[in-house]
């Protein structure tokens, strides 16, 4: 299976871009292809001395779009818009939006636009054959990068088409230690995309790093 | 320290009421003070059966709000405002909140009031002297109850007053397994109350009960 990482060069992208390609062929996209092939050849470096297989490819993020069965877009939230707005081809690709729409002001805010998401912003900002999933969206940047830790995270996945949702959570439950928990339909993605930011304001009030969920 | 239980004969007031009681003098409320009286009969009577000492007093809610430090509004958002406009004395008392304004449609959705969450309507209702946290949000009913299961869960604390706000984490972390987190102003608390809603989904849609979360 192909996926394609939107974004895949940065904070986050890269990291996820690691985790994936020993078990799925990955495809980096960047608004710059040379930067997408420089981090995968840096990637698959890191990655050989660990003595893992991976499949890592730069290119542009129209060629992950295109190349790709998943596309995950690795955006912030703020670049959305301006970056669906310059792709297309999402038509019957499984769309899955680690993205959290969150300021921060004292502390972080979950601020969704008008539609209450940013999965639901995406729904409406792609075509309608897109087959969108929430997903990835509490892991944060450097626990993706740090490869020798183990992942052992809850991840909800919401979304309304159930076989897109199903795929999704079985890459899910490829990486690491994370497990995947159907959390519902998209209606209710805010929910998920809502603990990012009470995440970041845990781990600044009680003085930790990188705080993730378990749900038991 | 006394602690007032408003709504102590409830779902969740009664559990809270039972593993609060070894700890520190619970004062359960009810609008009906016979009711409360006999839930402290049998709460006791369960406790001692399991060799602990406990302090527990059944009154009329507005006597718990009275003769309690420290108040936990253990009611159903719905009774939120009719309930608190029977009551008066909240002035200089810690007010706990656990409530989480939600509705259940085809799966459980987060509908927070005008204020922007259940702790912040209860401030615009209660004296400005009251000292208000949000906590226990995310602990279900059936867990309180469940007296010999360890409630091995994090319980994340919203509140302006930073001396209440450390009072009622150290309540928390009295309770069994319970690990209390600040988790901000109350100007966040709506994601910590948002929490609650995503969970029954989590439960229902993995076919799993009565799910509580962890940060680590």
């Amino acid at each position: 299976m192909k996926i394609g990482i939107v974004g895949g060069t940065g904070d986050i992208g890269e990291g996820m871009a690691m985790r994936l390609s020993p078990f799925f062929d990955v495809i980096v996209g960047s608004r710059e292809a040379d930067k997408a092939e420089q981090t995968c050849k840096l990637g698959s470096e890191t990655l050989k001395k660990r003595g893992l297989d991976c499949s890592l490819k730069g290119v542009s993020n129209q060629s992950a779009v295109d190349d790709a069965d998943i596309v995950i877009l690795a955006i912030p939230f703020k670049h959305l818009d301006g970056t669906l707005g310059t792709l297309h081809g999402f038509e019957n690709k499984i769309v899955v939006s680690p993205v959290n729409p969150m300021e921060k002001r004292d502390h972080f805010v979950f601020v969704p636009p008008a539609e209450g998401s940013a999965a639901l912003l995406i729904k409406r900002l792609l075509p309608k054959e897109a087959r969108i999933c929430s997903a990835f969206n509490t892991i944060a940047a450097n626990k993706w990068k740090a490869l020798d830790e183990e992942l052992t995270y809850s991840v909800p996945v919401c979304g309304d088409d159930e076989e897109a949702k199903r795929e999704v959570m079985a890459i899910v439950n490829k990486v690491s230690k994370l497990q995947a928990f159907d959390a519902g339909p998209l209606a209710v993605s805010s929910m998920v995309e809502a603990l990012t930011p009470l995440l970041l304001n845990i781990a600044r009030y009680n003085k930790m790093r990188d705080v993730g969920i378990q749900f038991r």
